[in-house]
């Protein structure tokens, strides 16, 4: 099964695909999906493109993403939602399955403590996947961590 | 000119296409476009085919939204801002230009108060529409009145 983690953004969404075969996980791509600040739904139809290229070139079986949480700046929170709403437009046009745990029920299953830190979440990620060094930036991390967590517990919400 | 003015949410969207011709306004089609609650991505996808098949019967100039404000609650707004994030990408998709307005521009644009409240704005609408009675429910009147402040005071963010 591959599983596509998201961690939701405007200005960069990190994305991780992770595949399971029993309980072994491989990292198969990782990365950023960036826009530039230009009007709102230019930016979208960016960031739209993007989602949909990387759908259509892995065939993920699943999507988990990350709840989002109230940021200081609010206005930024809306924007953020606009963007996951377009993302997860794309999972309903693929039928694609599509989960979201909140940040301590990630760090829950990848670390084992839902209040464990992002250093220790990164040494995690970094361990299970195999992989040579941590990923970075942070949102790449974090997305590969949600690929993780749905690979443990999947919880999915089954569409139409 | 025809304007698509757009009162976000979720379970239910209001929208009201008004044309423009010189200083008069004329009512061309308001309605409702409701999703029931099924999950969110298969919600996204209904919400958008009934926003695309809207644009492609009307093929509206340009499109208005009333800037959301926060609600008592905080998982409402972000679920709102999801639905307004697909229908702003369908403007972004169909090159259309896009404004937003918040609720006291409206309400100085419609009433010339920018306190006034919901009443008067309706009474307003049905005035400056021509209507024979109110448009209902407050959605579909709120989304006038959007597209109303809209070709009043155009300030369109143009697209790429």
């Amino acid at each position: 099964m591959l599983i596509l983690g998201i961690d939701p953004g405007l200005e960069r969404i990190g994305y991780g695909l992770v595949s399971r075969e029993g309980s072994t996980l491989k990292p198969v791509e990782y990365g950023l999906i960036e826009s530039p600040r230009i009007v709102l739904p230019d930016r979208l139809k960016l960031i739209d493109g993007q989602v949909k290229a990387l759908i259509e070139r892995y065939h993920p079986d699943e999507v988990a993403t990350e709840r989002q949480l109230f940021a200081a700046n609010k206005t930024t929170a809306l924007d953020v939602a606009k963007a996951l709403g377009v993302i997860l437009l794309t999972c309903g046009q693929h039928n694609l399955p599509w989960a979201e745990y909140t940040p301590p029920q990630i760090k829950l299953a990848v670390v084992g403590n839902g209040a464990a830190d992002k250093k220790q979440v990164q040494y995690m990620v970094t361990k299970l996947l195999g992989l040579a060094q941590t990923p970075k930036p942070d949102d790449v991390a974090d997305a590969l961590a949600v690929a993780i967590c749905h690979a443990f517990c999947s919880r999915v919400k089954v569409p139409l």
